[in-house]
């Protein structure tokens, strides 16, 4: 069975729990709370030197990092990645725009300002850049979005899971949607599609982590 | 035939004419200079209104932005794509990687200190957390390649070519790599293979750009 080490605030975590819910996927989760240094200790280490979350191990005890080449493993032959070699280019494309340009703005902020005790003192003076740059990915998600219902063809992708994960609680790091209409009706669209589950609710077909790590899951 | 919007200097327009060049691949070449502008023109941003670089127009018009998108786009069918679903997933992995936690602080600290004239003096404030990240990755990569060759597999791969194209001038943005022997040989590795061009090196098959935009062709 697959194994997931994920923390349930975590946008990053969040993407591959959406996916395995829609997927209807039975895994084991290990819940690793950053915030108590699981994400540093040596079990967790040698996993993922890096110390990010999630990480995917497979049944053979391979580990794969980055949530979003996790969230294409896991898509691989179902429609949540395109088959066409274009669309699934502009799959990426949007994919690696995540990682670079929205992400480090937007979930930083969230990070800091939502759940770090005087995080926004601490970080002051990343606050202007991160608004800057956050604000610059929303713009251009509200482009595409202002005339298309997904991000690539006329279907939900991974692509689709893996801006939602951190845009629908934009706000959690000041950011204000409410000059971007067409992101707001694509939040809507994908929290009601089949399978979907928030971000503070695991899949219901979750197993206690069984991991060298302490497990526990929330259902 | 291909059309590449790219800019001679930057590594993320280096990645495709590497892959371009060892695929023997002929196309426009479309010189884009982002320190004129050239990249903030109506054109330009019609083709991608991030105003990034590279863009890769394909011959029915069709336009691809993201680096390392280009390249999956590019790699398909080669052997610079494992087809293992494993391996393809490592392979995303560490360029997820680079573009979240590589190229943000080791191309930005080379952008800053090597071209823009007083460039060190107006980001002062943000060379310690470039000089931070940049070595935590460096770090991982060096983790990996004291006791592997390439980054997924044993040959050569996307991966490696996303890599490449800013960890071989990490010097021109203060980073030393002499503490890194394992990266040094595989920089050696890399820029020995066939079919490798350096950065300051248009392939020879290149025709001259024949885009909207103005174009030019060093070959």
């Amino acid at each position: 069975m697959l194994t997931l080490y994920s923390m349930q605030s975590s946008g990053n975590s969040y993407k591959a729990r959406m996916l395995l819910a829609r997927l209807e996927h039975t895994y084991h989760l290990v819940e690793i709370d950053r915030f108590k240094g699981e994400n540093r200790t040596p079990e967790y280490l040698a996993k993922n030197p890096e110390g990010r979350l999630p990480v995917l191990e497979l049944t053979d005890g391979r580990i794969l990092a980055e949530s979003n080449a996790i969230l294409v493993y896991l898509a691989e032959g179902t429609r949540w990645l395109p088959a066409d070699r274009f669309e699934y280019a502009e799959t990426l494309r949007w994919m690696f725009f995540e990682q670079h340009s929205h992400e480090p703005a937007i979930a930083e902020a969230r990070f800091w300002l939502r759940f770090v005790r005087g995080g926004r003192e601490l970080r002051t003076h990343e606050i202007d850049q991160w608004m800057e740059r956050g604000y610059a990915a929303l713009a251009l998600m509200e482009q595409h979005l202002s005339n298309h219902d997904y991000f690539v063809g006329d279907r939900e992708t991974v692509a689709d899971l893996a801006l939602y994960a951190h845009t629908h609680v934009a706000h959690e790091g000041d950011f204000d949607l409410a000059g971007f209409p067409g992101i707001k009706r694509w939040i809507a669209r994908i929290s009601g599609n089949p399978g979907h589950i928030s971000i503070d609710q695991a899949h219901s077909s979750v197993s206690f982590g069984m991991g060298p790590a302490r497990g526990s899951a929330k259902v």
